[in-house]
């Protein structure tokens, strides 16, 4: 057996069955960093304290996504989201993002958070590209779980 | 006037408007790594030899992540795909994905690239995560694009 | 505060919380009217009688729109609809629509309904358009709720 | 006949031919009205000058609306949206929206413009509700359109 | 080689490069049949003399179906799709279905003539599976197509 | 009465209301077969003995299109699948597809388990296609269900 839940038996994928689990309140939170020049990371800071829209829009993209995971994700369950929230942390040459999800569901939203938060770095590149095509992704991980049979998980 | 073309000189977000540019082929190579536990990546990689499951299942979700890209990312143009191919480099304790897209369009590919480089990482987060939820997702960035008024560009 | 719930403390878009709501039967119908030429108006009454083609395609328009809300209204809750309907009453220059959308959820449907009501409006205006580009869709607006905190909501 | 171009000659939906029709560029600006409470547009006006959030989540909505244009109406055909712009005009108890499409294509944007406007509106809704259930939606109207065959059209 | 287009030299997946291709007018006809009880045959026929409604339903399924193609199928090319058009043909017991797609494209409508015809007969099995669950779908293939490098094809 | 459940008294559709009903646990299993030349069947044993990418990529289209029927089918309720598996059985000429399904909702996981074959069986059609353009798909039909009102049902 190889570990991988995706995979039965016969090495073949498949979406895994959840009808026995219970459903039980969870959540999850994912962040992610995009570095960019400085003079990318000021546009964005600029158009943040005048009118909020880079991030603004960044944000909708990774709501609205965290919404399609199931739809994106080949083999995860649709879910029923509870919340989604972004939120961003700026420096003056990169912006973290930090996305939280929860629901009540037979199985985790730990998808749904990695989704969102990559989604709002993908837009934040798309609107930034213009002055710095080199900017760089990196970090995106799952900060904390909760909920469901594995209970609470901290990255190390 | 802050150089993000997707913000007008009143702050706001808007679909840049693409109708005078002339139609070009265009091209665009993203990448991106998933950094793992080195018990998930030889799941990963044994899977590969049987039966290139959870690759294979990646790779489709990258390819049709790339299709959706205008459906995700709120200011990018829709256009007509052309091809895209994303390709897998392992190694002991990562997986190194390679997308590329082209099309002949008024606006580039970068972000076809791009998120099918994100999303096919994602798709192994997901079919990996019951063996190790601590992978890291990083530097996923533009590599080089071709075409467009901008021209060649690569990634320094 | 603003009073704006999808707008959290510090001004930001976020899904609000409705982790710790209860599951109640949910109830909203909306309607919305649009005024057309009685040539236009004639030709979809027409159409009615001996086909029903153009208010049946409507009709599954705003069905089938309900269903991707979520995905429409950027802060708008995933929840599954247990009914909608869609009804129609015609004069001799306008249609009238009337949706009503179900479902026992944590959360409300007016906006499915409001939704069901818009796109079945929009698609009699596409299906219409060669005949009279000029008509106007007015009135359109939520008639009742009910269920949830909130309770029975009626238009005054 | 009956002058509806989407109902053939036995009375049946279908998607009108366009294959012989030029590729020519197009341009469509649609309008529409949500009148609400004093309270509930200073709400959003004052959301507006500190942070924009409203009004910036209600013109993402809108602009990927339009690009699912095809998804929603059904006999609408797809196209490769060249520009989308959102702009609003805010008075003391109601929020005017103009939305403009263009592309070059063998059939217009009236519908992405009246889409667009639709779903920025139902938006607003969305968002506001929470102070004002009763806002109606008026005046969801084609105000110009230009390109193809039948050419300059504005509403009178 | 396997002669499999969307097998690359290492057996991997990929969307084929069309960007080489030049655009020429493509057609496709699909077809396929629903057999069922005649009981449930003359439901339907008797609400399509009264109001067309299930074969009405199933056209538009078909229809919206075609063009969301690229969306279902995973290597498929995303395509402006110029019209779509779906016919019945009754007898006692079954619904013959005929799709027909038509584009200027780098690449063929087969799919979309196929898919079309898939899910108006889906649609069908779904209206009527209450009067009898076991209706079978067969013959589902492609009668034609024209257009591109292989031009014309008739099923022999 | 027509008997037909998604049409209404006046022979309208509407989506029928199922809040009333009680969630219970819901199988479907359907079927279907894909004819073609030995040649082609051939070529994708081959390919699945090597790398397993046609049938692995058909899996997968298949299980992303389950979660996708209530966006497909216009009637159907929108549910959230606990399980989808998507199994292959292979001879000279023909591939045959079994598709289940499994949730627990108010209402059954028939049309995702009959979707999620036809839409296997299209893509195994895209990506053979180049060696066989005249395969056919026939025999697909709901194996079984169990669960809610009409409780188990077995294809005679």
């Amino acid at each position: 057996m190889s570990g991988l839940t995706h995979i039965d038996e016969q090495g073949n994928a498949h979406m895994v069955d959840v009808s026995a689990k219970p459903t039980t309140a969870r959540q999850a939170i994912a962040t992610g960093r995009i570095s960019m020049s400085r003079e990318a990371a000021a546009a964005i800071a600029h158009g943040h304290v005048k009118k909020g829209d880079v991030l603004s829009v960044a944000r909708i993209a990774g709501i609205m996504a965290a919404k399609r995971t199931a739809d994106l994700i080949p083999l995860c369950h649709p879910l029923p989201l509870a919340a989604v929230t972004i939120e961003f942390d700026m420096d003056a040459d990169s912006v973290t993002v930090t996305a939280k999800a929860r629901t009540a569901a037979q199985t985790g939203v730990e998808m749904e958070a990695m989704t969102a938060a990559s989604v709002t770095l993908l837009t934040i590149y798309d609107m930034a590209k213009a002055l710095d095509k080199g900017m760089i992704i990196d970090g995106v991980r799952l900060l904390a779980k909760s909920g469901g049979k594995s209970g609470e998980w901290r990255a190390p």
